[in-house]
């Protein structure tokens, strides 16, 4: 029987680890328990928990609604929407809890890590990016007025999402996602 | 000499700590050696950690522009858009660090601590209410088109905040802010 590796179970229990509990809030040892797996074994596949981060917020990038949706025969402006929608399904899901792991990661840590700090820089860019093309490609279809600024209006409802969330994960109700969604139609529609 | 309490050193103390390192990653005595006060006076004046954290948010908001402003004579839909530019101003003066104590324990806390969730949630309600005040007293002095509901906009305008500081923390840039603010112009001109 081959060898398997434990690197991906160390993966996943870390972005749930710290997904629900925080960076500091949770160990090595917290994350390796979880994951069924020696706490010896954890450095035979990553130098440091500082690095183990950003390996779960590259993980957790890949596996999101942004990279891998099959949505291109979708029209633009409801392929963005579903996106946004996507996101707050899990979310809500979660009743509310966990939040984006981005915000959150981001929050506790851009001035402590400077290679999570460029890894959530990154990922909010490739989602901006993403963003900013649908609501061009809305544009050249006629499905959204040429005087939107989409390279300003893409990154902002970008942005705005994570403030959103992190609302309703404090307030621990649907109202802060429900009038994005509101202000997102009239935005498009205008 | 009358005594002093170190209470207020305390939650000075906490605060700086809180903000520019998170909750988790600090502890009591970090907090009681940065005040320069005995690790022992710490349980005279709070139970636990969980406790002063509460109070630090409370203070915090006490000291935000949005409970110390003085604008009542401006016009409103300048007193608010003045409102964020403080906290820009403030933010970027600490050139994106730290970011907004709400959004950064609310991300870290909310889910752990029942206290804190209500705290931040009651803050940043109290911030949605007077930005919504703010945009209806525009509408009533016709400087905001009666066809917004800004019921959904105040709040997502506060919400929308959060995470373009977020966004800004990470990408230590002020691309972001520049971006909330002109769309801000262009809504609130519409």
């Amino acid at each position: 029987m081959p060898r398997v590796s434990v690197r991906p179970q160390i993966l996943d229990s870390a972005l749930e680890q710290f997904h629900t509990r925080g960076f500091h809030n949770c160990s090595v040892e917290d994350i390796t328990k979880a994951a069924g797996v020696p706490k010896g074994s954890f450095y035979n596949h990553f130098p440091s928990k500082d690095a183990l981060v950003v390996e779960v917020l590259r993980q957790y990038a890949s596996r999101s609604v942004w990279r891998t949706a099959s949505d291109a025969d979708i029209p633009p402006l409801l392929r963005l929407r579903r996106r946004f929608e996507a996101m707050r399904d899990t979310f809500v899901g979660r009743e509310y809890t966990r939040g984006c792991l981005f915000a959150n990661m981001g929050s506790e840590l851009a001035d402590l890590n400077q290679d999570v700090r460029a890894e959530v820089a990154a990922s909010l860019a490739y989602r901006s990016t993403a963003a900013t093309e649908m609501l061009r490609e809305a544009q050249q279809a006629g499905d959204l007025a040429p005087s939107h600024d989409v390279s300003i209006l893409g990154p902002f409802l970008v942005n705005a999402w994570e403030g959103v969330v992190t609302r309703a994960k404090v307030s621990k109700s649907s109202e802060s996602l429900d009038g994005s969604f509101a202000l997102f139609d009239q935005i498009l529609a205008s």
